[in-house]
């Protein structure tokens, strides 16, 4: 088998200057890159992942870090947008990823904590934002590169990617308020993350802007739950006109929850929801929605980590990425 | 920074017996082994995954390769939970995954070759069957191990993990009989893939036996599709008592469609589907479905890979995984 001292005896060069052409160092000059090049191309060597990881003492793996919760937060449509975009800029840039996969918030912290003992990565995404979080914690003293999802509220200069909810829900509240509605209920899953609070937040000061009374609820993720909540309201003729759910999940209970009580939408009551996805755009009815373009917000998490680990000079520390309201049968003009 | 080569001197062993404790070879004696460990942990010895890789010539890593089509098919949450499954034995084993990202079959093919080229693998998951695969017919004649989620139809000894879909479909259908129905109609995608062609059959098979006749038919799993052909079929009075999908997906475009009809489950209509899930746990209304248990396929498969890397006897060649029918409020007695 070829080995680099070969490489580096055919081509009058040193060991070390044959792995720094391989690792991609591009402080050597071009005609020594393309002589050693060549000569790998003629001996058909092909550097092996592993080899190049030794001789750059890097794992060239990306450790993705899931919000903890229900089994269903994994299958949520948004989380799987994230990640093929993720995917995508990794691959381009020859990283694999490796996720975490517990769902209890102390196995998470053991496996991250295990991928940076075992150099198993070299940097992380977070896939949310929630403040005192361990995990940032043990990042940070650690010096380790990572990238969050979601809103910089951590310590300063960390590098993140997120939408401005506060203003996405200005906008869905302010184009419900037009359409006619005066009697809102938002159902919200828990206050501890940051998107829900900035949802919540547009929401109710554009409420209150308009002279309006929010009603905001924080529900658990649970189809029981979620029924008895309603059910009571409606046998008390106490539902709004519309309800904006925080999330394509709770919007799916809500729907589900609806169709039992053989309330109509939109002729009995209006729905709408975040986080655009088939499931909504195909749901019963079809929903109206803030598309938060995730899989632009995962490519975008990429690129960042990608600069982070090439030590590129950070242009930007805070990536916004746009929302755009998609209207559907869920609403109309009262 | 402390080699193997010092623990080596120091336990007074050579260093490829060091390397051999490191990569998990069994064949050193205990008690060595617990010397080498002994110093290894005295001097805060970390095999680095790239060192344990470059001792072992794996890149401890398991390739997972994505069925072809739409974007919408990485948003199945089937394939989520067979992936959640995956995860959790590559993690336990000391593995990490990386999945093709491409949709177009052709790029899929190339993600495969370079995958294999740059030895970036260990072995391949495939998330599907199909005959005549080309990806197949690359891993066969490299050699490299593999394990198919789906029908074992290519060579002999091909390590698969499936569930037995022409009993499942045919327990469906023989409950769907006995709640009274005799007008049937079986939605399905793309008759390429194996398990589609299963639950065809085992849903066919048991209507002829039962002197009833099956309708089958083929759809794009496009929404304007299936709400075109089922609108055509209302206004002509030709739908079924029962409507059966061959994926979640389908259904989910199923229950649109007959939402916008205003036809009304289960009094107008009823629904049944395959791949249980929480996008049917909780659709309007909660559909009866067959439970593939994609997490156990997942983990199964998992499992498979791992016995084959390890060139662990096989002694099961194609593991069929069970199913269970849940009956929702879809369907009832007619």
């Amino acid at each position: 088998m070829t080995t680099i001292k070969d490489i580096a005896k055919l081509a009058n060069v040193s060991p070390s200057t044959v792995s720094r052409v391989i690792s991609g160092n591009s402080r050597i000059s071009l005609s020594t890159q393309n002589k050693i090049k060549k000569i790998m191309t003629e001996l058909d060597y092909q550097p092996n992942k592993a080899a190049r990881t030794l001789v750059t003492q890097k794992s060239k793996t990306i450790g993705i870090i899931h919000k903890n919760g229900e089994f269903t937060t994994l299958q949520n449509p948004f989380i799987i947008d994230v990640l093929s975009g993720v995917f995508l800029v990794c691959k381009i840039n020859g990283y694999g990823t490796i996720a975490t996969t517990a769902t209890d918030p102390i196995d998470i912290i053991s496996e991250v904590k295990e991928m940076i003992f075992y150099h198993s990565v070299d940097g992380f995404i977070l896939l949310y934002s929630k403040e005192n979080d361990e995990i940032i914690n043990i990042l940070e003293k650690q010096s380790i590169p990572y990238v969050v999802i979601g809103k910089p509220i951590h310590a300063q200069n960390t590098v993140s990617v997120d939408n401005d909810n506060i203003t996405a829900s200005a906008q869905l509240t302010q184009y419900l308020i037009e359409l006619g509605h005066i009697d809102f209920l938002f159902i919200a899953e828990s206050e501890r993350f940051e998107v829900v609070k900035d949802r919540v937040k547009g929401h109710e000061d554009t409420l209150k802007n308009a002279q309006l009374i929010p009603h905001v609820v924080y529900l658990q993720m649970n189809q029981a739950v979620i029924f008895e909540y309603l059910k009571q309201l409606h046998y008390e003729h106490r539902l709004p006109t519309i309800i904006i759910t925080s999330d394509t999940m709770i919007n799916h209970m809500v729907l589900s929850t609806l169709y039992e009580l053989s309330l109509h939408i939109p002729k009995d009551i209006q729905t709408a929801t975040f986080n655009d996805s088939y499931i909504n755009a195909f749901a019963s009815p079809p929903q109206t929605t803030v598309d938060i373009h995730p899989q632009l917000l995962g490519e975008t998490a990429g690129k960042a980590i990608m600069q982070l680990l090439n030590q590129e000079q950070i242009e930007q520390v805070n990536h916004i990425i746009q929302t755009d309201i998609i209207t559907r049968t869920s609403t109309q003009r009262l």
